[in-house]
């Protein structure tokens, strides 16, 4: 028994003002999935290690939660493994599940096992929990909700083109005219390292690109010069230095290489069709977008805020081939988005994007005279509750400050009075709590009462 | 790396035509808690085992997933404890959470925690899924979701009627009408105990009273003869065998009895407020309602299907008081009811009572002629969505059999066909897949196309 009981840290309890901010979110992301052909689906949080390990790096594999074996197969805990410090193999001995750490490895898990009872392209979006062993620390959380959009099994751009579109409906939809979504290609990234003459070291030489943003053009191609001394360092300053990193050309100095030619006409696909015209946010070519993960292998997007780049970004997302294969299903194209819901929640929180309503736990309140004045205008109630109108019925006869005042509380924009004058003269009052106006109404006709 | 995948035995993954039906049910629940003036909250996945554990017995405390303590924290495993088989002292030296196990000790955790951000009474609903290491088999899952709606701090009889009110209210909503409402109240059974002179064996004749629906009254008068021998045997055949079990037999017998009187004047408020004419199931009073928990001081409530009675309830719930004094906050009485969604899954299916609409992955299918023509019609496309239409953009220049086969196979209601001959004469071509019939729109004026 817990003295001051709490919720283990890095985890959080949403109070009723917070969650149905986030619900708003939620709902507008999946009214949204679904009105561009998205079916939702749902994984269980217990997923098999064998299924979790091994899929995001060691340092992935130390940061799922294991789920310690129940009952009596916790005896065959392996104690010499243990005593020699080789906890991997103590934990492998003890734990047989872990919990979801993202929901793209259990959607291709999903994919390949139910290959048969899935009609291709499979176009699906997930909203579930997650969890990492990450140390709590502010802003950083063990338990977080991921919100993706993805097609499986099909190559076509115009799932890049949706994806964008898709971007640009939910985020105007949710209030936000500022946005940049920077798009690059891993092809292109691919044909510039060929062009240097780094093609083997493509991996090192996207993460020092990656880091652009932060040290600057200059700094990027000292350390490239560092790191790789076959560089032509004319080639490197023609792409990088002398010239700017537009588009036109980017693809000028990258006619020859074929690979980059594959990622340049995507890319001109996607700009043929959506030009900046056509979107409420910005739509922008920015090569020094590399986006860490590795199985990235087409097209890469990110929405970051023009005015708020201290957040990072609001979502992400891009191009991968072959996911399923790591579940033996191959030749399966991917290509998908999230979105960052706590960072979206901060940012409209800041910009005060919430519609007010949102703060109604309820919109009416029924005054308590009584129970028996209380049967008498139930008819009332179920009629507004069956229009879709929350009402909360005061549960104690009290003084009407005290319900008044919790009506307040709540933000209750009307209020139902009915108590022994208005019984007798056969009429509801309704109180409209926000302008201080009050109506009355026939009992008899109480279709006519209109919030 | 698993070469057939596959989640976890006693989990779920669920493809989109069952999720579409769980929501269609979930969506109904948020709805009317909502309209009774519940708010939503959410609590972490991840307890504290300082939380959990000792809340549901032993065997509970057994089936609570235990999180095994993440990296160096494991060394701390106690082997000596192992050793001796000593399994409790083991788990506690490497676990230090655990999964949610119900979503009512949570509750209890949170009000006590939050109490200084909450308005009392304090009306919460909550669906979210919990986790119990139960035996994998048939029908009984490791992970599952609960739906519960609670009222903490308000002791008056309108909750237990508003929550018998909002049974009614969601099961007519999602098609049911033969369901029974049955009730009963702990101090009515409390006070038979005392009438027989067992007060003070009332968990004991709790437990035999349970079991009159499967075996019957004179096994249980045997039962009870057999348990107690101290007992009035012509008390206990003057209650139970030589009298219907009504409720007005009941309050004649009991009506010397103060604690099964308070009972009574309960039960009597709620069948003065909901007569069988004011709901569209049934309501009865049941005195062989127990419900197991131990927890429940008042009023219990349980519904089940008149017609299907081997599939157990559908739902329950019950008034307790002091429940968050497990977290030191006294004198806080909750009343509260739960659904169980997958009984009223399989119940509904047996009875196809999921609507049709629920089978559409999307409305409108788009065939695809070209990705110059889509970006000609995408205005289309926008405004249809604009308007909640569900459309999905066929991504391939593929055969038009096989376009118009995928839109079968997700039972989509229209095709737009926009291709060189619609593009040369101004028009669209919108299918009815359905009906088989066709309509053909100007281009120039599509605020005319109408679904």
């Amino acid at each position: 028994m817990s003295n001051s009981p709490s919720n283990p840290k890095g985890t959080r309890d949403f109070l009723p003002s917070e969650l149905s901010k986030r619900n708003h979110i939620i709902d507008i992301l999946k009214k949204n999935f679904k009105n561009f052909g998205f079916s939702e689906i749902e994984t269980p949080a217990l997923e098999k290690n064998s299924t979790l390990l091994g899929k995001y790096g060691n340092e992935g594999d130390r940061l799922v939660f294991k789920i310690l074996n129940s009952g009596e197969k916790v005896k065959k805990a392996d104690i010499e493994a243990l005593k020699s410090n080789n906890l991997n193999s103590f934990t492998k001995s003890v734990s047989e599940k872990g919990l979801r750490y993202d929901l793209t490895v259990p959607l291709a898990r999903y994919v390949a096992q139910h290959q048969n009872h899935l009609i291709f392209p499979f176009k699906r979006f997930q909203i579930q929990n997650v969890w990492r062993a990450d140390r709590p620390q502010h802003g950083r959380f063990q338990e977080f909700t991921q919100c993706d959009a993805d097609v499986v099994g099909n190559n076509s751009i115009i799932q890049e083109i949706e994806l964008i579109k898709l971007y640009d409906k939910v985020f105007t939809e949710l209030g936000f005219d500022d946005l940049v979504f920077k798009i690059n290609h891993r092809l292109i990234l691919k044909g510039i390292a060929e062009y240097l003459g780094i093609a083997s070291n493509l991996n090192e030489f996207i993460s020092i690109i990656d880091k652009l943003d932060k040290i600057g053009i200059d700094s990027v191609v000292k350390e490239i010069k560092y790191m790789f001394s076959n560089v032509s360092i004319s080639k490197l300053e023609n792409l990088l230095k002398n010239k700017s990193l537009s588009f036109d050309n980017i693809s000028s100095i990258l006619c020859d290489i074929p690979l980059a030619v594959e990622g340049l006409d995507d890319l001109t696909s996607i700009f043929d069709f959506i030009s900046n015209k056509s979107i409420n946010n910005e739509i922008k070519f920015d090569l020094t977008l590399a986006r860490g993960l590795n199985y990235y292998t087409g097209t890469i997007i990110e929405v970051s805020s023009k005015s708020n780049t201290r957040l990072g970004s609001l979502g992400g997302g891009g191009r991968y081939d072959d996911l399923t294969s790591l579940f033996n299903m191959k030749n399966t194209s991917g290509v998908g988005i999230s979105f960052g819901l706590d960072r979206i929640f901060i940012l409209m929180e800041e910009r005060n994007l919430f519609p007010d309503h949102l703060k109604n736990s309820f919109d009416v309140i029924v005054i308590n005279f009584g129970i028996n004045y209380l049967k008498e205008i139930y008819p009332v109630i179920d009629r507004l509750r069956n229009q879709n109108k929350k009402v909360l019925i005061y549960p104690d006869q009290v003084k009407l400050n005290k319900q008044f005042s919790y009506a307040n509380k709540h933000n209750a924009s009307y209020a139902i009075v009915f108590g022994e004058n208005e019984y007798n003269n056969k009429e509801i009052i309704v109180k409209n709590m926000i302008e201080g106006t009050q109506s009355t109404y026939n009992l008899k006709k109480i279709d006519s009462i209109i919030f």
